[in-house]
């Protein structure tokens, strides 16, 4: 039911991934806007699909914490209920991100060792692809939850993208490491003392060029840097001649599909506002590889080998 | 002395200017590197060219207050303070933005009824060009300061951009006021109530829409975004066609030059760290536009009329 084009965008991904995929996909929505959607496509009953009613949706200006309590039936939570019993493998919603992200630490539970959960995006640079978290789970972060971050981060580089020994670069304004606002400051002392390929304060400049692999910041920061990303890429887009789209194409958020949502104990990813279909499918078929590679009992092993003296040794 | 390819491409943009525009230049530099790098332009003594030796500079991993207090001879200083004493007419530095920020807010004095400056930023869009402030000035804000930067941002544009009622956006993550941090959500209700023009919270996707024509943020969100504005710009670029330049030329920080210190009582523009002669170029031409049309009258005048109701309203 999340999205600016839900639910059609989100049935009809929904219906790629079960036509292209190895993949049984259960939809959760308010009656009778799942099936509208799905008569559009021929054949529909003939996929491995299908339709758990919701009585309630979460809207985009509810504080999720009240609107969660409020609303047992909201779609949301029972997706999430779904996965936490065993009834599905993960969890997908272009919503609410601030309600999927509770419905998802409510119904999963954290990883041991892990205070708050944080948004992964991935992002294209000139070299392998980057991972910046938080990208918006958490608004208002604390130094230690950085710490945290770059350990979920390294670990999650080193599981999804192959990455070996992670360079992890703290996003700050000047490189030095005097520069930045306190939160800052004080989490590059904390990385500094960490068993992390620490590389340093990384410029906003630098997200882009391949200089680390694991990119630290606050989720507003980090929020605000990926929707500024967007935006200029549509800008240039508009401006600029077909020769470009070879180009932008890599720069287009529906190619990753979604962000994974680290530290829950559970799969979770989080698609964009304004996910099509194809990031849809994309979000399903990452959500795919990650549940049939033990993605999250990895993450649990290599957190609990990699973050007790990290986020530990220092209060 | 200031700037990563300083002084030559200083030196070389002042010659420039001093050569195509109505100005007189002068550097303010530690012998003999000034004079130096004039030499390799030929007849430069038949400029409005001429040098005050400094004794000292402050190098970009300094404390600004405690190099600005211990260096008395740094160039920075004596460059603000021929502007202060009216022996010129504006300052310019690509160097440490604290130390200049610091000098020009020391020498200049604030003007009535400003409590912190701001360095705004000329953001290209797809209609007019919009202004984004803080860029850098203020790590940490408070809400107050944003009401302010508003107040000081829609003079700036209608001032020096010519926009007769400049509309106000709060750069926040989601477009409702419940959404955002603690300072985004306090500063959302103090420029409800204010007499601006007030569109609400805009996303980094907007920045560039022209959805708004002063964009609101402190200045570790400012600068980040700004970086990383930059650092997409020359990924494209490395990626894509010829066809794209006249494209990026348009995203092109040095077409604008510098981005000016609104608030302090004088003429003070900060450059980029990485400007080039044609970037120096344009910020002398941009101080000489300023100086020649009454900038800083104008904008005491306008902020006297607009911002006490809008600024002391609210405590």
């Amino acid at each position: 039911m999340g999205g600016d084009h839900a639910p059609a965008a989100i049935v009809d991904g929904a219906v790629a991934a079960a036509r292209d995929l190895d993949v049984h996909v259960t939809l959760v929505g308010v009656p009778p806007a799942v099936e509208d959607a799905l008569t559009s496509h021929d054949g529909w009953h003939g996929l491995p699909i299908d339709i758990v009613d919701a009585a309630d949706v979460i809207g985009m200006t509810e504080s999720p914490v009240a609107a969660l309590r409020h609303k047992p039936g909201a779609s949301i939570r029972l997706a999430a209920g779904l996965v936490a019993r065993g009834d599905a493998a993960a969890l997908f919603s272009a919503g609410h991100t601030g309600a999927t992200v509770m419905a998802a630490y409510t119904a999963f539970g954290m990883i041991p060792g892990v205070g708050r959960p944080a948004l992964a995006t991935t992002i294209p640079t000139r070299g392998t692809p980057a991972v910046l978290l938080d990208a918006g789970a958490n608004v208002e972060c604390r130094p230690q939850h950085l710490l945290q971050f770059a350990v979920m981060g390294s670990v999650y580089a080193r599981v999804a993208l192959g990455i070996e020994r992670p360079r992890v670069g703290l996003l700050s304004i000047g490189e030095e490491e005097t520069k930045g606002n306190e939160l800052t400051r004080e989490a590059h002392a904390l990385l500094k003392g960490s068993s992390l390929d620490f590389i340093g304060n990384i410029e906003g400049r630098e997200i882009y060029s391949g200089a680390a692999d694991v990119i630290v910041c606050d989720g507003f920061t980090g929020n605000v840097v990926l929707k500024t990303g967007e935006g200029l890429v549509e800008m240039i887009a508009a401006l600029a001649s077909d020769g470009l789209q070879g180009a932008l194409t890599r720069l287009d958020h529906a190619e990753y599909g979604g962000a994974p949502l680290l530290g829950v104990a559970g799969l979770a990813i989080v698609g964009h506002g304004r996910s099509s279909a194809k990031a849809v499918r994309n979000a399903i078929a990452m959500a795919h590889r990650f549940a049939t590679s033990d993605f999250i009992p990895r993450l649990e092993r290599e957190i609990g080998l990699s973050s007790h003296p990290a986020t530990e040794a220092k209060p």
